[in-house]
């Protein structure tokens, strides 16, 4: 559904005369001097009187090399928002610039608005360059704290993916993404120039590369930069760009050169906006792309101790690292941040003159004040359609058997059609939805796709929603740039291989638990993952694809951010979906089934449970919900659930005179200390729900010991007893897995008689029993190649 | 020093005769039938009877998608290995086309010497059928139970590093490389087409890439499959390769094109080498490439019940999904099969006939039986120098301070040297290896590097040792492949960013933990990690370069595989380091810092520390080495030691009645149960140790819980208080990192006063003391940016 929108940009202007290119150069050069005195200076951040060793930080730290770069490319950033009145924002690669972007920030005033105490004057700007990277002060990188950032600039890799992101459904928007040479170098950069098969020109916004080839990393010549050109060339129209190349080292040469490339680069993209809105173009269009290659550390000191400097590695971080002891250094350093003459940008009360400020917007223009980098405030609450007409009925547990994914997947679908106008739910995933069982969401959107296509093909739409690409990292990248600028979605994805993206998740949690102790940063969507394909049902493709440790991963990070959902049937799984697609500013992790798994809970009984997070499941036990039960069976996650509940079954008719509780844990983290998480169960709750000195067999949907992990400081741990998965697995049927790792109902029941008072006697026989039912198990699955009739055929309720 | 052996491929052959591109095809035909017959037949493997229902198996499972393109692959690889006699194994990146890898093993007879049971004719043909994806058989991919494989076939994204990492110091071996377009499209397989700038044409082998583009992954087509020829052209040029296309869906025009595109891309092989290793050439070499563009599940059922499947999505696993109950899918099935006409392939017996074997190699020169593939059997002890003439001289523990991994520098220098003519160690790492102060290896090696260079260039060097690419995954991937053929290696990494490979080492350690119980796999060299750059010195990186989870994600992998290793100290970092690098088939990881360390146990100690895994200093602490100190202070990291030290120093100072034990944990898998890993500490030893029932304080490198976790079942647990990482952190002094943290040495006492019986009151002024001193710090570190100048100048011992 088109909504039309305008191009982005407005039509070409007129290269910059003489004189506008000497405005662009002061503020250039204003962010320059800016940048060195962050690193360097505690105080006379004028250069007032000639420098002192006292008014050298004692510690030297940040990243010069990647600075005057950046600070060319935000200049020429200005320039081309304010002539061309963009809604633009800008991802930040090279984040260990830092201080490039807070220059910015504070010369174009987003500082000073954000954090009154930074002037834009002397004071603050002496307050300016002390707080760098000092403690107490701001981190050295890009970070949350600084102004219209969405990417922190730490880990390496996700700059162009949070760019399209970023783009996503914002059709008015240009997302400008800088892209060191050494981030270049990693698989999910690499990945991520594929987005541009994703980008729909209509309905998305542009992302303008800028390929920033300075020549080297921390200690070596990068890559792409020692390409010959031919080569590079060919890579980045393989890539699908027109490339646009400023190379040089003369600056106002390069200012005319890069005024030009952004001039060009953003009549292209006004040109495909235009074709595709207006002319109703479907090519996939070819976007530009700047190459900019200047030098690494440019402008800074061409030798230092006789060694070449600026052009090389060792520009990468502080330049003249003996500064307070050599005088030599000091020296070097006054006469440095001279060469910018600073007399010439700020005026007596260090106040940028009115030529540093001549290509800066105004107002939400400004790229350090853009409300799209603080996607908050821009969040709407996701409709959400009444549970249920999804729910599936329930009128006795253990008897239906649905598929709980599939069964989301018409809540999706829902959810797809009523943002269909208002675009902001994406659903990510590496080429599984369909494999994931949702795929009823194409009845309301399609599979974002600008390539090719076949009439084979299925799904495929220009504007889908739904976004695959066989990419982790990508999927990742997509939708965290698409939730910090303020929309919602879901990540689908097998539970082993969301390994991948270990280190984006801790850069994301990260980066939430930072935001929430920043006062202007608004909350965001949540970052939600449903794990399904997981480590008990890869029938066919066996141990490789068995890993359950996210959730341990997950759980290592800040307890005000991550969550951990464990729904064990379809109803528990719509509850807790609805629960993680209204939260806000947490990573929630869901793991469920997408195999046909027995109904345990109606809806309202589910949405309680889900509240509660845990609780006796007293249809499923024997006991009479009193403090002294014999024994508690546990279970967290939908296959060792039916597992428990197997175990149940089989102990109330063996053992009628036994009392059984049965707890369900769908909120993991409700078995931490109440002080270490907000959803921790006060000791009171727990000890009524767990007892404090009944044997607890508890199977668990992971590894054993991370229940252990959770729960070692409750009275009732020396009798906890832990049953999950534990690295033991291959091709083979769903039963013999469980088996395998011990976790089977004829296991657990066993470990009820081993482990509660009184029944190694008494129930001797029915132990035997089970232990013989486990060696028939052993035989039959050898010869038949399926699982015991017995557990196929085994329903609860019927 | 160039050792100048010969091009690895004899000059070029003739194109085939018609007569032998039918012998191709009955190969490539035999090899698909055996294929369909894998994810179909129990039995009647020759169909020498019409097929029945009871003769399909009951579960279904496999790929057949890619299995015809890997049949092709594999075909054309066994005329040309056998043609030129060449050195060759192949890396199957598709591997979830298990039955086409296993089929073709056991065409080439090298199944039958593995599994001699599985015999080469129609009983082991039944065999073979029914064990694939069966229970308590063969797993459904490529997996170390298939012969001639280094590589899993189950995540993807890491064939090609896989590829490179066995061709490095392999000169006389091609290793071929099949990519899936489904592969294609991960981070890792796009970062690791750069392998092709460190591949030293004279003492390295050669890659033969071969991307097959059969145009679908799971559900969506693929993105390479669908860019534009002269795109997708642009893109491989762009990664320095010469394309080779061959396309078609006529076999015998493709078997034709084939033939024709390997023996070209052999030849350029053959020429480039030449070039570099007679005639001096150091160019960049431009590698050949395949693109083999044939349709998914090729010669397949072109339609299941009226709907494309053949060059469709349709056919990536099992086409006929209802072959037991669908009379109709039943007989197309045995269409299918008959379609290759077995009665020409196999004779009688069910052997294959000459004119299938015409093309396939003899002895070690098949894939399935090249020793490469078998690493271990290649492997030679690394030869390791005596560690005396690189230990740092201890006369008093803390007086004197090291960077460890510099010291550990000079022993990596040795190594490098001696196995300069050898050839088989390499250090890998992401642009870190200086950043890591390990440079010392520079005076022995350079860094490998075959593109462009300029003046100011240093270390880099065609036929260097040490691999920088800012890419942990293709570092990782290289280092696997290394290793996998036979040699040994170290990957020094910062801490953080390991967490970027999380999915490799999973996939890895299942690897080993398999091989490990396959008696034919001899055992490889470790992986060994050397992380560094560590969570609490990140002074001027913050809070995202702070992460030291990757041991509790190792943690919970196979512990026969696993090991944890946390050197306090220079000396104790060369033990260790001496200790993993002659270790076998485990995942080593040893964390230890670079920046200035106290140095606490000369070189013999420290050996026997190490050796021991977790030991009492004595001269520390003040108790008598009985069962009942008042209190234990444990530590396991170079910081937290640092802690306690300084802990352990207060105490006797203010309460040198006091019995204070004091602990270190170098292998931090000691704390585990015996029972639970092979390291693991028996409860008397521990108990002997941490004492029954003292307070125990200990100060731990990484997250807190994770040690409780470890210790949970030993009797001392409830009296267990664990101070590490808890995710508070940002740029800042080292000092403020551990306050932040708890883990100061003022907070440690505080600990011990609040938990050993009886010091609540006569300790209460220590107490207010030490709190006095967190808070002169937070006051002063504000002020001064430094650390207390108590703490920046203690020392223990002087």
């Amino acid at each position: 559904m088109p909504t039309d929108p305008q191009p982005a940009s407005a039509p070409a202007s007129a290269p910059p005369s003489d004189q506008e290119l000497r405005t662009l150069d002061a503020h250039w050069r204003a962010a320059n001097y800016l940048a060195v005195g962050q690193i360097y200076l505690l105080t006379n951040p004028l250069l007032g009187e000639p420098l002192t060793p006292e008014q050298i930080k004692p510690r030297l730290l940040g990243h010069w090399g990647t600075s005057p770069g950046l600070n060319l490319v935000h200049t020429h950033l200005n320039r081309a928002v304010k002539q061309r009145d963009l809604d633009a924002i800008c991802i930040w690669g090279p984040g260990h610039g830092g201080p490039a972007v807070l220059a910015n920030s504070w010369l174009d005033g987003s500082y000073t608005d954000t954090y009154p105490e930074i002037t834009r004057d002397a004071a603050g700007m002496a307050a300016l360059f002390r707080q760098f990277s000092f403690p107490g002060g701001v981190p050295s990188h890009v970070a949350p704290e600084t102004p219209g950032s969405i990417h922190e600039g730490g880990e390496l890799g996700y700059a162009l993916s949070h760019a399209y992101g970023a783009a996503l459904d914002n059709p008015g928007l240009l997302v400008a993404c800088v892209i060191g040479d050494g981030e270049a170098e990693t698989g999910p950069l690499a990945a991520s120039w594929h987005g541009n098969k994703f980008l729909d020109p209509v309905h998305d916004g542009a992302v303008l590369p800028v390929l920033h080839l300075n020549g080297y990393k921390i200690a070596n010549p990068a890559l792409l930069a020692r390409l010959p050109e031919a080569e590079l060339d060919a890579l980045l129209r393989g890539y699908g760009h027109e490339p646009l190349y400023v190379t040089g080292t003369d600056p106002m040469a390069v200012h005319r050169a890069m005024a030009a490339a952004v001039d060009t680069a953003l009549d292209r993209i006004t040109a495909v906006q235009r074709a595709a809105r207006q002319d109703g173009c479907t090519d996939r269009p070819t976007w530009p792309l700047i190459v900019l290659r200047t030098p690494k550390g440019w402008t800074g000191p061409a030798q230092v101790d006789g060694v070449p400097v600026e052009g090389t590695w060792r520009a990468h971080q502080v330049p003249l690292d003996q500064v307070r002891d050599n005088p030599a250094h000091l020296a070097q350093l006054e006469a440095w941040m001279r060469s910018y003459r600073p007399e010439e940008l700020f005026d007596a009360h260090g106040r940028p003159t009115e030529q540093v400020l001549a290509c800066v917007p105004e107002g939400t223009r400004r790229l350090g004040a853009n409300p799209r980098a603080n996607g908050g405030l821009l969040l709407r609450d996701l409709p959400l359609p009444r549970l249920e007409q999804y729910a599936v009925p329930v009128d006795k547990p253990g008897v239906t058997l649905h598929e709980p994914t599939r069964v989301l997947g018409g809540l999706l679908e829902q959810v797809m059609a009523d943002t269909a106008q208002r675009r902001d739910f994406r659903l990510v995933g590496p080429d599984e939805t369909a494999s994931n069982r949702l795929q009823a969401v194409y009845g309301a959107t399609g599979k974002a796709w600008q390539a090719d296509t076949l009439p084979t093909d299925e799904h495929l739409a220009h504007d889908g929603r739904v976004m695959e690409i066989l990419s982790e990292h990508t999927c990742q990248g997509w939708l965290e740039g698409y939730l910090l600028t303020g929309r919602h979605g879901l990540f689908s994805c097998y539970e082993a291989f969301v390994h991948i993206v270990d280190s984006m998740v801790n850069q994301h949690v990260k980066w939430l638990r930072t935001t929430r102790r920043i006062p202007w940063r608004a909350p965001i969507a949540s970052l939600n993952y449903l794990l399904t394909s997981h480590v008990w049902r890869q029938d066919h493709n066996g141990f490789s694809h068995q890993d359950p440790g996210f959730v341990d991963h997950v759980l290592n990070k800040s307890p005000e951010v991550v969550r951990v959902w464990l729904p064990p049937d379809a109803n528990t799984l719509l509850a807790v979906a609805d629960g993680v697609l209204r939260s806000r500013d947490h990573v929630n992790v869901v793991v469920a089934g997408k195999q046909p798994c027995f109904d345990w809970l109606p809806l309202d009984d589910a949405r309680a449970h889900c509240a509660r997070g845990a609780g006796r499941w007293e249809w499923a036990g024997t006991d009479d919900g009193g403090l002294d039960p014999d024994v508690v069976l546990a279970c967290a996650g939908d296959v060792p659930t039916q597992e428990v509940i197997g175990a149940a079954g089989l102990l109330r008719r063996h053992l009628p005179d036994l009392a059984v509780r049965v707890v369900n844990v769908v909120d993991l983290t409700r078995l931490m200390p109440s002080e270490e998480h907000p959803h921790g169960m006060p000791d009171d709750e727990f000890d009524a729900l767990f007892t404090r000195d009944r044997p607890v067999v508890f199977a668990y949907h992971g590894y054993p010991w991370l229940i252990h992990r959770l729960a070692y400081r409750r009275t009732v741990h020396p009798h906890l007893h832990v049953r999950g998965y534990k690295e033991s697995g291959t091709t083979t049927t769903p039963f013999d897995m469980v088996v395998r790792n011990d976790l089977d109902r004829y296991r657990l029941v066993m470990d009820v008689i081993d482990r509660t008072p009184g029944l190694a006697v008494r129930a001797a026989d029915l132990r035997r029993q089970m232990a013989d039912t486990r060696s028939r198990h052993h035989a039959w699955i050898r010869e038949h190649g399926t699982d015991l009739p017995e557990v196929a055929d085994w329903t609860w309720g019927s």
